[in-house]
Formats: C-alpha cells, structure tokens, sequence
C-alpha cells in the first residue's frame, strides 16, 4: 500500500490479519529503502514491525499513551501516525526527529533519547488518569537493555506496589545495543525457552489432583506448588515478585500471538508485564545477522549488498585514538581497567576487550554503576578508565559528585561525543558538561585540540595521581595529524600558544579551534593580530598565562563547543575578576541557552553562530571597541 | 568494658558470646548517653550493634572491606576502631565525621552520606582483588530502603551476572528513614515470615518421592518442583534469580545466628546476600517504637523520658511552610500532587498526605523516578510538587534536563536543604544545585528571603504555566515575619530592592539576605549608602534592574549560600558582559571551590567568609577602588 498517505492509523482497524503481514512487508521494504540514503536506526525498527501495527490496531492513540523507551524505535510508529511523506528528511536539518517528538505530532506523547524512562513517565500517566478517573491504556515499551538502568527498576518497584493499571510491552531483542549483560538478561534468557515446560506444569497439576489430602496441609502445599511452578516455569517469576502479571514470551513477529496477549493484557486489572521477543533486523539479511549492534543506528549502505557508503576517514575516530591509546598503556600498567555502560562498540573499546578480557567491564546500561564502580576500584589503586558519552554522563552526575571528586579518586573519565552529535539531536548533544563538571571540587576536565595531543592527554590522565581527571572528546574523526610514537604527559593546567598575535588573544579548545586559526588568518589579512591559545585545560585554567593577558589588557574571546552559561568562557570572566583589578574586554561564544536539535554538525554551529565568519565580526567589534577604550582612558 | 580504650577491633577475637552480648549493652549504653546530648543517627545505630561486633568479629577490617551504605550506621564501627574517645564531638566543627571517612580512619575504605553507592563500590573492589589475586573479603551492608535506589539495582545486575565473591549484608529493618516503599519491601516482608514455611518444603519433598516416576518425566519434574520450592518459600527467589546466593532472614539482634551465617557466607563461591533482620532504636523504648522515622536522626534528647531538646522555633520550619501552602492550594486545586523519594517526614508532608492520601506519592528512595514520574504526571496537565532535598537532586539531574527541561513541562521542583546543612556535613550540602541548574534552557530558578515570600513564591510556582520552575529553601526555621493571608503571585524575574543606596549594591537572596542588611546598616555609619537587593530570582535574572544598575556604574557585590563557580554571581558577570558595554566593579562571594565538612552553619558560613563582617570588607573595597577609578577616568 501506499505508506505515505497514511494520515493516521485508523485505517488499521478494518485489516485482516494477512494484510497486516502484507502491510508489514510493505513498511520493512519502505524502511530498508528510505534508511539505505538517509541512515538511521534501522535495525531496532525492522524489529518492532508487527508489533508496532499490532499496538496501534489493539489501541486508540493518541488517547492510549505510547511510551517508546530510548525512541529510536518509533519510525513504525511515525509511519502510522501520518509522517510517511517527511520520511526522507529523518534526523536532517528540520527535517523528522529520530526520536518521538511531541510537537511533530499529538500520537508522541512522550519524549525520549535517553534509556530507561518510560516507566517513570508511564507511572506519572497513570497517576494523573486514576486521579481525573479516565480509563485510557498506558503502554510504554521497553527494551530489555534499557530494563536494566536503574531508574527503570525504581519504576518497576514503585508500579508493583502502586499496582496501577498499565501495560508493559518487554521488547526482548536479546541486545541493547551492544549485546546484553547482566543477570536480568540471563534470567530473559531462561524466559524465552521456558514455553516448552508448560508440559510440566500440566502433569504436575494433574498429579497434585491425584495425591490424597493429608491432615489439610497438603491442599495448600498443592496450591503453593503450583504457584511455584507458576512463577518459576511460564511466568517471568522476577516481575510477578515485583507484582506485575506476566504474559508470555509472544513471538513479536506473529500478530495472532500479538493480538491475542494484547487483548488478555487488556482485561487484567493492576500492571501487566508482555514479553515480546523481537529480532532485530527482522527481514533484512544484514542487519539480522549481526551480533554486535554494526547495523543499530548505521549511515547510509548499499541497499542490495548492506555494504556502508562510508566515506573513507582521513583520521581516526576520537574513540578509538582514545581507547586504542589507554590499551596500549594497558600493556605496560596492569593497573588499567576499562568501563562502558554498554557503548563497547561505539566507544572503540573492542581492542581492548579482546586483549584484555578480565580488565574490560561492559556494566549494560547502567551509568550511575559504571561511574561508582570506577570509584571502587580507584580506592585499590586501580586504573579506571570510563568511557562514557557527554549525555550519558549526566545520569552519572552525583556519583561523579558524591562517590569520585569527594574522595577524590584517580578517575580517568573519557567524556566521548562532547559537543554537538549532529544527527540524534537535543537528547544526545554533549554540550551541559563543561557547566556540570566545572563547579566540581578536585576535578580536572580538558580537551585536545588534535590527534596527537590527545594521546599525549590520554597518558597524561594515566600517569595524573592527585585525583580525578577528565578529557572531552567529539564524535568523528580527528584532523589528520601525525602522531608521535613516544607518549607524553602535558603538565597539567598549562595552555600553549598556537599563534603569536597582538590586538586580541582567543582562548579556545578541541574542534573549536581549527576554526579559531582560520579566522586569525583572515583577520591578518585585514592587519589585524590575533593570538590563538590552545585553552586545553578547561579546569583549572593556566592562571600565569591568563593573568599575563589581564595585565597586558588584551581584550578576550573564548570559545567553546559547549553551553555559555556556566562554561569556559565564564570562567575565565571569574578569573579575570578574581584575580585582576584590570578588566579587559570578553567577549564569549557559544551555545545559547535552549536546547538544539537534529542536523548535520556544520548546520547546527551555524545556527548557534559558531563560524570562522562570527569569529573574524567578534575580533573586530573587540578590538575596536579596545581601540576606542584605549583612546578614552 | 572501658569503650574509649579501645584501639581496634582486635580484642573482640578473645571474647566469648556471653562477652560480646555485655559488649553491645555496654555499646548501647554509651550511644543512649553520648547521643543524647549531642543528637545523631540513634536509631540506625541501635539497630547494628551485633552485626557490627559480629562483622568485626569473623571479619579482619580493613584488610577485608566493609562499606557502609549510606553510612550513617557506622557508630559501632567507629567505637569498634579506636574512636570512642572522640566520640563526644561527633557531627561537630572538627569532630568525627557522622558517615565514614576514609582520613579518619583506615578502617573506612568507601565514604558515603548518599543512600545505595556501596554496592557499585564493593563491585569495583572486588573487580580489583581479583586482578591482583589476593583473597580479602568485601562485605558491603546495605538498608532495605537503599536497596530499592536504581543504582544499588544495576549493581545487584551487574554483581548476579560477574558472579564475583561478595558478601552482601542487606540490613532489613522494615524502614529506611521514613517506612518503606514498593515492591521489594513486600517482597522482603514475605522472606521475613517465610521461615515457618520451611515445613512445607521438607514436607512436599517426602510427598515427591513417594510418588512412583511416570515415563522418566517425573523425575526431573520433582527435582524442578524441589527448585522451585526453594525459590519461592525460603530461598530469597528474586536474590536468587540475579545470581545470589541467598541466606537468612537471620536475627540479627542474635550473636548465634549471625556467625553461623557469616561463617557459611564466608565459604560459599560467587555472591552472597545475607538478609539480616534488625531492628531500628532496639534497647532504647522511645527509638524502638518510633513507626514514622523521628528517632532516625534526631537532635538532643532526656535519655530517661525520650523526650526531645529542642529550643522552641520562633518560626515555621521552611519545609512545613512550603508543604503545607502546596496543602493549602491542593484544595483548590485538584491538579497538585505531591511527590517524595523517601523523605515524607523530612519534606513535612504529613499533613498533604493525610489530606490528599490519592494525590501523595512516597516514591521510596529513588530520586530519578520520582523526577520523571513528575514530567509523566505533567503531561496530563497535572501540577505536580516534587519536594526533594538539593543534595538528592544531585542524583536527578539527567532527569530534570531530559525529561523536565527539555520537554518544557510545568513541574514545581521544592529544592529543600538548599545552602549548607551544618552536621551532615559535605555529602549533604546543598550547594552545587545553583551550578547545576542555571544552564538548564527553560528552568526558573527562584530563593525566597523570608517565610511570607516563601509562601506567595510556591503560589507563584503553582499557577506558573510556561515550564519548570524551582525554588530553593534552606534547611531549618524561617525568620518569624508574619504571613499574608492571601497568597499572591511574583512577576516572574523581578527582584526588590530591601535598602535604597547609591555607592554600591548587593545582589543576593535567600539566608544571606538578613547579613547584607546588618552590613549596609553598618556602612551606613561610616557613610557608605548600600543598596540591598533580594535578587529572588536567580534565572531568569532582573534584566531590567540590573540593566540600570550597570549603566549607573555602581559596584555591585553578589552573595551567595552556593559554590561561586558557574554560580549566580557568575550569571551577574555573564549578563554584565554580554549586555552591557560598561563594566563596573563585581564582587562575588560564595563557597569556594572545596568540599565544606560538617559543624554548624554558623561556624561553616564563618569558615568560608560568608559573615557580615566580610560583606562589610568587601563593600569598603569596592566603593574605595570604585573611587579611585572615578577619580582615574
């Protein structure tokens, strides 16, 4: 059928179930297509198909709330909501976000990016609809990577004891995004095969029926065993204890298992829990063959062969010079240790595992664990290197406070994609972590300008003893530059001066200043001397060398990837006022104050402004706003 | 026995059981009395005194690791290593800490003050153990109520699937501060009464081998009945189905049971949970019955009546205040609801509750559901009040970006203890929320200067409509102004001017308010005319009034009970710079950058400058430099 003028999805009511099967395969071929140009996460998608058709035929969205956990899977569900004909713009410029939005259409009515949410905000739903005495179904739909973060069991717990309706879909992929970890996943495991032991829980029962009563104890053992057998056999015994009713597991790709739990869920008072088992890929050879999360969210592929169209990277990807540089470190401090919260792959840490396996420690998802378990082994003067996104680490934010600064731990943390991601947009971007990190007691937090630095950096935080350090890194690759054979360490809190100039100093860091450089060859051009300065320690500042700018009274611009409140540039406003009774000029640039969405990362610096252009108008307003100063006083 | 002489756990090898039951009524005597006149964590204390001797006892600390979950029980373990002596200055300036600290003893090998971290921190020791091959035991004790924090959650996962050894000490007390919440502590409720159900197993296993095997299939069906029996009635099943080991429920008032637990513990592979009954305030009649948490961590008290001394408030306790006019407002208003992770008493939400028991959620602890189940709650239009301590918030913060902010919605977040706390000392200051919170896009971001204000700034927050807003509150009483009877509303990002003035002006809100004012009364003697400003809102800022302070050139002196990093001082910098071509002279004061320890805050705000004779010192440095300059212009 034609999926782009599907304007909502009423019309699945009146399909029979064979042309639901038809309309799925019409939806995965319109996917594999769609997705082989514009890239995006095509796997978890050709893996909710039937189940996505099947919930949105069962219920009446918008007035049953979806909750799509993490979201990256809702393209079926946007496909059915009517934004079949904006398909082609996904995770562009202005063009349909990757994740549910909840101003592109009334059926998301909850945003998501970030895992593990769903019931949290699922429990807040059904809170306000037992209070206005609705009776709407609430369905959020979660991963069983995503079951694993914490604050998703906090929900769990509060729902069983709450015992409020709703209906949880467990959308078992036996992967997050990388492979599973952890003893719920076993226990999913065990889960999933246990449908061939309803045999055995009918001959029992049938034998229990047989064996007479002895003194009234054994009528209710009878009942207890088969309670027993319940839980323990066909009954997900984990979510009953926390007083869920579990159905399943269902086949996710057959709508007859689908719409028949569905419809049992429906009629069961109090939280349901639905074990869906999915496959991720589902029906496109490729990605169903992967087993290491390649074709989660990948750029655009050869539609026939699944071959990437990646072009062909002049340097290494910042995760894995980073990762590859703490490995080779590795071989000669057995102190080094490794921790993900399930990024592996995307955090290049693959090396690492295969060569040192019981040094490597992939926690699932689980952010706040991973964090605290690097303190831990820090107190047995381990090495601890976490590795862990800009976005992600906001989760980890008390236990970078309470449990790492506090006891001032040597912590390497490596903030991966720091700065704008591009593509996943306003959840993803790493641009509050300077403001976060910054104000923290003990903290070191730095940024390489290339390559080559950022290995010396990477020793440099090893070798680092008086607590703990972190280093900012973008997503992508680095610029190209040589790299040295021989590690360094860089003292810390020092800056170094890339270019001389003598009209205004740029303080600036990491992917801000290639920029930084051009514009001062510009600005030469015009006469006018600009010095650059690699500002690569963000805390604490190189003070002798900002207290030389102070006193010379050259007017200031800083930089930075990252958001303006709080960030660099404040601190160096601090600085000057802490520490200097000549205020010079300051100028600052930046991320405004609102959150920025999906585009390419050129597109979205320009929005915010962050362009050679901005660059060589904020020199020159400086210098003759300096100009004019100097003539006044 | 002469507990101050005692050095280190060592002599307790010697003692025999009958011993050790005189040692803990000796111990129990001592807390009894020195708590008694200088406050503290009574009843947690009471509650571990023989698991404590016990741990000592079978244990060799600190080569085998003890951590405390949120370590406010450590009292016998400190008496236990040498610090009896010092005993009488504990939670005071300078004195013991009132939670392990890893300066004042080796014996404490993992700081805490934040519920459920030890888990993830035992994890990370154990993973280090093993790489260096030695054999020490790690044994961390965890609450119920700290077990339901996600974190200890994705640890439990983490623990369960690496299998590592460890001997984990859930400390089952039936309350955690306030009674318990959700779903595992029905759970546990259930293995606390399921020792009688020992007779059905053993029963159903004689029944089961009576039964003649019926074609092979009986066989492995008793032996999964045997399972599962295991499991259910006795076992700790869901402890069990995340890989532990499971034993207990042990009394743990009982030095019998306990070792032979231990010692079972001790030889078993792979993790161990070992569920201990105790019981909070045991062997003090006021603290053992005590059903709402008041003994929990009490000030002074007569230790033969129980009753507390507590110098009369002159005014309302800012938590009371703000409570209960969101009480007041729930009347009216059908859409407020109110919602606590774990601190219903703390929060003085007693009385919403017993008003509004539909519309009041005790969420346990777990700060990260609680914040999202507000966004859910805010997406149906609800109004959600979440009242949450700033220290705790700390562990939120992904939510209030991701899930808040970023999706814009209307949630009243009360952020009490705001401001340094005094004898919880540095895990509980709550003096980073400013940092954390101003780069926040959309956040409002308010501090009243007095109860009155309080109240008609939670109106303000109540029928605001365009977002989040918060308001901080610090902890302890108001300063006894009388109340309007009729709540009004604050025009969004107004501030109000106290004192007029015309050489200089603070900015500042909140607590230090009252000390401006005293200090521009004394500047007033020696001439200096000081303007006083409660900066009430400290984003959005005055833009207005500032606007016209920086273009009259004045001084200004910003004060803050918050660390001045990225802190509301460091907005004032910003907004001179970025709209202002004049920059006249900031001052800022605030915490510095250091974790601040425990005493009272008076003696705190004394240690980091924040006194009227400072402001008084600062204000004549900057009206003098002020002059100078006018005078060099």
């Amino acid at each position: 059928m034609d999926l782009l003028s599907i304007k909502d999805p009423a019309f699945l009511k009146k399909l029979s179930i064979d042309d639901l099967y038809e309309l799925s395969a019409d939806i995965r071929s319109f996917l594999i297509e769609t997705l082989s140009v514009s890239g995006g996460h095509i796997g978890p998608n050709l893996g909710v198909v039937e189940l996505t058709v099947a919930l949105h035929k069962e219920f009446n969205s918008p007035t049953d709330k979806f909750l799509w956990d993490v979201g990256h899977q809702s393209y079926v569900h946007k496909l059915l909501t009517g934004r079949g004909k904006d398909f082609d713009t996904i995770r562009q410029y202005k063009g349909l976000c990757g994740f549910p939005k909840r101003d592109e259409s009334e059926h998301d009515v909850w945003e998501t990016g970030h895992s593990s949410t769903s019931l949290s905000g699922a429990m807040g739903m059904a809170a306000a609809r037992d209070l206005k005495g609705t009776k709407e179904f609430i369905v959020p739909i979660i991963g069983d990577g995503a079951l694993t973060g914490g604050m998703a069991l906090e929900a769990l717990n509060h729902i069983g004891h709450e015992q409020k309706d709703m209906i949880v879909i467990l959308n078992d992929n036996e992967m997050s995004i990388a492979p599973n970890v952890g003893a719920i996943h076993t226990m999913l495991s065990r889960l999933r095969t246990a449908g061939k032991y309803q045999w055995v829980k009918d001959e029992l029962e049938y034998l229990l029926k047989r064996i007479p009563a002895v003194g009234g104890k054994l009528a209710s053992t009878a009942e207890r065993v088969k309670d027993s057998l319940k839980y323990l056999l066909v009954s997900g015994m984990f979510f009953e204890e926390l007083g869920f009713t579990y159905y399943g597991p269902v086949d996710g790709h057959s709508y007859e298992e689908l719409f028949s739990n569905l419809q049992a869920a429906k009629k069961t008072n109090g939280p349901v829990l639905l074990h869906v088992i999915t496959k991720k890929g589902k029906g496109y050879k490729p990605a169903e063959t992967d087993t290491i999360g390649t074709w989660h969210g990948p750029g655009p592929y050869k539609m026939d062969t699944g071959d990437f169209v990646k072009p062909k990277a002049a340097a290494p990807a910042w995760s894995a010079l980073v990762s590859e540089t703490v490995r080779k470190l590795a071989r000669k401090d057995d102190r080094i240790v490794a921790i993900t919260p399930a990024m592996p792959v995307g955090s290049k840490l693959e090396g690492f595992a295969s060569e040192f396996p019981d040094r490597m420690f992939d926690v699932g998802i689980a952010e706040q664990h991973a964090t605290t378990m690097a303190a831990g082994l820090a107190t047995q003067n381990m090495k601890p290197f976490l590795a862990i996104y800009s976005t992600f680490l906001q989760r980890a934010y008390d236990q970078v406070v309470h449990d790492i600064c506090r006891q001032n731990l040597n912590v390497f943390i490596g903030i991966d994609r720091a700065g704008l991601v591009g593509a996943d947009g306003e959840t993803h971007q790493g641009v509050f972590d300077i403001a976060f990190m910054r104000h923290l007691p003990n903290m070191v937090l730095m940024m390489p300008k290339d390559e080559n630095e950022g290995q010396h950096m990477v020793n440099t935080a090893i070798q680092y003893n008086d607590g703990p350090i972190a280093m900012r890194y973008p997503r992508g690759n680095g610029i190209g530059v040589k790299l040295d054979s021989e590690l360094k360490t860089i003292p810390i809190g020092t800056w170094e001066v890339l270019r001389p100039g003598t009209d205004a100093v740029i303080l600036t860091f990491g992917t801000t200043i290639q920029m930084a450089l051009k514009a001062a060859e510009e600005l030469q051009k015009e006469g006018r001397s600009v010095r650059v300065v690699n500002a690569r320690f963000i805390k604490p500042l190189d003070e002798k060398m900002l207290k030389k700018i102070l006193s010379d009274g050259l007017p200031i611009l800083t930089i930075e990837e990252a958001v303006l409140q709080g960030g660099f540039g404040s601190a160096v406003l601090e600085f000057a006022y802490d520490e200097s009774s000549r205020h010079p000029l300051i100028d600052r640039m930046g991320i405004p104050d609102r959150f920025i969405e999906h585009g390419s990362v050129p597109k979205l610096l320009e929005e915010v402004g962050l362009t050679v252009d901005q660059i060589v108008h904020r020199i020159r307003r400086l210098t003759f706003a300096n100009h004019r100063k100097g003539i006044g006083s």
